[in-house]
């Protein structure tokens, strides 16, 4: 491993040691304790009125033999309780709790009882038909399944100590290991859906055993190499489809378009984000821990590769991905179009994933932004302020009307919903916000390093240089620019570097910096890779005070993504904007902003505490056209004065449901 | 009937009593006739290489016993024979032409040997299985294809005389005529598509026999009338469904939306324009006939009711209708996206044929303005000026790259097809145009008026007040704004009235009128319903010369039409323009054009002779965003100064392939 800082490798620090206190996130981590984990485990019981029953647990019950019935919902209903259970332990990590511990305790029973003898566990197979298990990886999602279970397993024995659930998990690889690989008799494919990768990455970490890595690597090297896997899979299973309303009968009509399964060509060799976009993230994540892992650089080349195409040609600017509900993928380089985004919760939550292990490959405030962005942005828009509904979607522009009118909109929702069929998304969320601490910083070694990348108030429990000390985080955002940091617990002065992130909305201006109170000063070469490194010899007591400018940022769009033509959006800190009908009235597409001038802050306490909401000069264009006719020949008279309103998206449809729009044209 | 002149019907003149001699519309019947005809017998034929093939003339041939082979292609695939012989029978009855003659004899001997012997003909379920004809009325468009053999029959019958085609259909009539109806073991339905209805009118009024009236009024009032017809029959059948890849087997999932089809309410009762944009159109046509016919003034209100809701709220600008792909189908109000649009050519057709009727009911300008912008942009529009091509779809703005990628555009093509494996639109062009000559006059004798309702330059052969007379028309449009008019053969003084439309293109400036070569004088008494009428004592020899003003006009939308907020599209007479890539360069979201200021006109025989172009002054944004990023703050400079050009939009897409934009930023 190179010392040269700009290559090092960080590492996560595990979650149990960082607790958040932040006026603003432990809002959101209240709420996932205490609203979220229970009201999903209604939801996943099928408890919730009104909502879309979930069946994962009746199926799982079914599967144990304790209750008689059909199969219901989607094939990979099982991971959304596998998911749930991934949150519940995350949460047990930080705020242990005798009576979730129970309740996910009696769920690991559930599991344990459904499990078959050989390790194998799919209520859906196990329902249906287990000798066709393993025969459709194309669709199926058992091994996407077993990845969540994985995760959940892991996540329990770190939380709890207890072992059920990680013995149950590695009963299923021990079995998978078995039929997947180029030995003779066993299956050379991989899963239509990953997940399964960077879950055994983490089984990988959890127990120190190199063989889960091993098959983590045969699944992606696999990927791709054998173009044919998919299509010789579906002529020996007959071309039935488990999508069908005849899912015995063959489909020979369906043509399988391999790059939306990330499976058109060996991974390395991929240099576009393609495909579906929730699949594409959670495999780069895997490539990413494989990179570091394996210290394998044609897969830290791939790594970038897909980074950048995907983040400078194909991501909104709220951090969401996968433009298209068609295949919930990605469509092509500045394909952007905001009213019909499809932006899906899950793919912020995988791009939060494979930002992170980028950061841990090399510590560049790029990785961080992009985090930052998806996670402040896309993410928590992903859930209401009460915890308890949805987005599945999350567009950039919504006008009710055509979302209810037009079928081609059918899929943005103006309002969040309480549960989906498909209900990935929520669990999703609930693990990201129970696990936040994690991603707050990392540590290297090899420069002895402690990177800060997230500005959120926490106590952390660190280790560098051989001596462990506390790092406690105080911060004002993301509703301004502070943040400190004090480090006690250390017992001796010991040499080593906290590096602070600059974050690129601070537009290049260099904050300023207090050590011990004093300020600071600090030159360009103090600047690595987007952090300002203090190095030094650090004691107990030791203070730095950070103060970052958070201008209210016009930004425009690069000139190929032409949506956005004619058009700004208002950033400030973290946080896109948008205008919603609540502020600003009927019709947003009547309204211009003023190009230049003052923008002023208000604070809406009302939205949720703290809130700032951002105010500038804007224009209404006047009804210049006559109520019956479509099209007419109009002076084009100076629109009206207004004053425009925006929130941030994050916090968007939390009030009277109506219009909302991201990009608003522009007035110089 | 009354004899106020502004509810006075007015009658189609018969088409071979109208001869096309214009500069502009010369053009597209010599194509039409020469080249538009021959190349799609060859397309019907399977014989253009590269072409999606049509086949059908093979399946009636297998039908017919002459081969041997499987139906290919959709169920409808007759239609497109039907139509394509109705294009001939136009095409004879202003033409005569003993070649076209003897393939159209040879294809309806093929008809004949193909019409099983109590009436029936429909390739698809003769060569399928008979036994179950008539079970999916949703699906299957029996009726429709009959329809559109009864409109091939009426017309071969008018221009050469010749019964046999009729005959059989009038066979296949009189077995539809058994099947169908509310007596004891008829099916009390109708079809999925409508067409039959608008046909059985014209079989109506081609034979004077009022069952096919009766018959017509029949599907019409039935249709809606029970809500239940439709999933009757799905359920007596079993739910099978053709477009299954296995359509022997039920399909209980599948949602019928009776809207789709229109026959979610009794026709009378409908006031939106919903579902499929060809079926309502074919409908609403016929409503219309009926309305006229049976002096039903319900009928007449629900026809205006649909009227203006499609063309004040649901149509295009190029006169396109049904903005969705997503069954081919209207929106809801307002809902109007340009990149994204359907726009479907045989929706703009049949738009003509609705207003062609509406004006027959009552003639107001309206009317006429609206068939005028269907015609002189998407119906044009959807055939390239070699009459090989065709557009299926027709967008309002194209940016190649996103149609390539983006599958939620897959069905916006930048360039026209040779062929469609749905290729009902290029047949539908071809009647339209090949009878362009019967949209020109009506004649009403109830205030012995004859209408002009497009410029248009011909010569007809007219009768009013008792006497015929020649009616001689020059017309320098779509370039500029003069029509003259000579009246010839009249054998004694006449008091009638020539009544000419005002287009709403002259946006309320009265046009200066030459009565014998000097100034007339008229008032507003003069007009009525947008049309200024001249009514006196005609002899032979009286000339009447018109010059409109035909200002190029900015169009803006109606406020509630989000899309084009901010954007202006220009129009001049009644070509809409639009901007293209060849003309632009490339990117045109980065132009925005002058709100004010003068527009220029320029010839470009390049194109076409006589074609006039527009220069504007305008601006391009300067690419202000590095280009590895995606967003980012920048100055608003301004742009740059540009000259922008734009062609009619009936015209795009016939150079190199690129963008093109009917609406465009608007800088004031």
């Amino acid at each position: 491993m190179s010392t040269n800082p700009s290559f090092a490798a960080s590492k996560a620090v595990p979650l149990s040691n960082v607790s958040i206190h932040d006026p603003f996130w432990t809002y959101y981590a209240d709420l996932a304790r205490n609203v979220v984990i229970p009201y999903q485990w209604e939801a996943l019981n099928d408890r919730v009125e009104g909502a879309e029953p979930s069946r994962a647990i009746r199926n799982l019950r079914i599967a144990a033999g304790l209750e008689q019935g059909e199969f219901q919902g989607f094939v990979f209903q099982d991971s959304d309780m596998y998911k749930w259970l991934e949150a519940v332990s995350y949460r047990l990590a930080t705020h242990p709790d005798a009576k979730w511990e129970a309740v996910a305790d009696e769920a690991i029973e559930l599991l344990e009882a459904a499990q078959l003898p050989d390790g194998y566990l799919n209520s859906y197979y196990q329902i249906k038909n287990i000798d066709k298990r393993w025969t459709n990886l194309l669709d199926a999602h058992e091994l996407y399944c077993a990845g969540h279970l994985i995760e959940a397993a892991v996540a329990y024995a770190a939380a709890t100590g207890k072992r059920k659930l990680l013995d149950i998990a590695c009963r299923f690889v021990h079995h998978i290991e078995e039929v997947f690989g180029t030995g003779t008799g066993q299956i050379r494919g991989y899963c239509g859906h990953q997940e399964i990768e960077l879950a055994l990455v983490k089984l990988y970490q959890a127990t120190g055993s190199d063989r889960y890595l091993k098959l983590a690597s045969y699944f992606i090297d696999e990927r791709g190499a054998d173009t044919s896997f998919f299509i010789r899979e579906a002529e020996k299973r007959g071309y039935t489809s488990i999508w069908s309303e005849h899912p015995d009968l063959p489909h020979p009509g369906r043509k399988i378009d391999l790059s939306y399964f990330q499976a058109h060509e060996p991974v390395r060799q991929q240099k576009t984000a393609v495909g579906h976009s929730v699949r594409a993230v959670y495999m780069y994540t895997a490539m990413a821990d494989l990179a570091r892992l394996n210290d394998d650089k044609p897969m830290l080349d791939a790594c970038r590769n897909l980074w950048n195409d995907m983040t400078r040609k194909q991501m909104y600017v709220t951090g969401g991905i996968g433009s298209t509900h068609h295949g919930e993928a990605f469509s092509a380089s500045y394909d952007l179009p905001n009213d019909t985004a499809y932006a899906e919760t899950c793919a912020s939550v995988g791009l939060v994933f494979f930002a992170n292990r980028m950061l841990q490959l090399e510590a560049k405030s790029e990785y961080a932004d992009v985090l930052e962005r998806a996670l402040y942005n896309t993410v928590i828009a992903g859930m209401a302020l009460d915890g308890r509904s949805y987005f599945y979607v999350n567009p950039l522009e919504v006008w009710p009307h055509a979302c209810r009118c037009n079928p081609g909109k059918h899929h943005v929702k103006p309002v969040r919903q309480q549960w989906f069929g498909c209900s990935c998304c929520p669990p999703n969320v609930a693990r990201l916000l129970t696990s936040l601490g994690s991603y707050i910083y990392t540590t290297a070694e090899s420069n002895q390093t402690v990177y800060t990348h997230l500005y959120i108030g926490s106590e952390a429990n660190l280790r560098i240089a051989g001596q462990s000390f506390k790092l406690t985080q105080t911060s004002s955002l993301p509703w301004s620019g502070a943040a400190s940091f004090a480090v006690s617990g250390l017992e001796t002065h010991t040499a080593f570097t906290l590096a602070f992130r600059l974050p690129a909305w601070s537009q290049g201006q260099l904050p300023t910096v207090l050590l011990n109170g004093q300020p600071y000063s600090f030159d360009k070469a103090d600047i690595h890779n987007g952090y300002i490194r203090i190095e030094r010899e650090w004691s107990a007591g030791d203070t730095v005070e950070l103060a970052f400018a958070m201008p209210v940022l016009r930004l425009r769009s690069h000139a190929e993504l032409r949506y956005n033509a004619g058009r700004l959006a208002l950033q400030r800190g973290p946080f896109v904007y948008c205008f919603e009908q609540e502020d600003n009235g009927n019709n947003l597409a009547s309204l211009s902003i003023a190009a230049a001038g003052e923008i002023t802050l208000e604070r809406n306490d009302k939205l949720l505490p703290g809130v700032i909401t951002l105010c500038s000069e804007g224009y209404r264009d006047t009804a210049a056209v006559a109520d019956n006719e479509l099209y007419s020949m109009t002076n084009f008279a100076e629109p009206e004065r207004t004053i425009i309103r925006a929130v941030p998206y994050a916090l968007w449809g939390n009030r009277t449901p109506g219009e909302m729009s991201v990009w608003l044209r522009y007035q110089r």
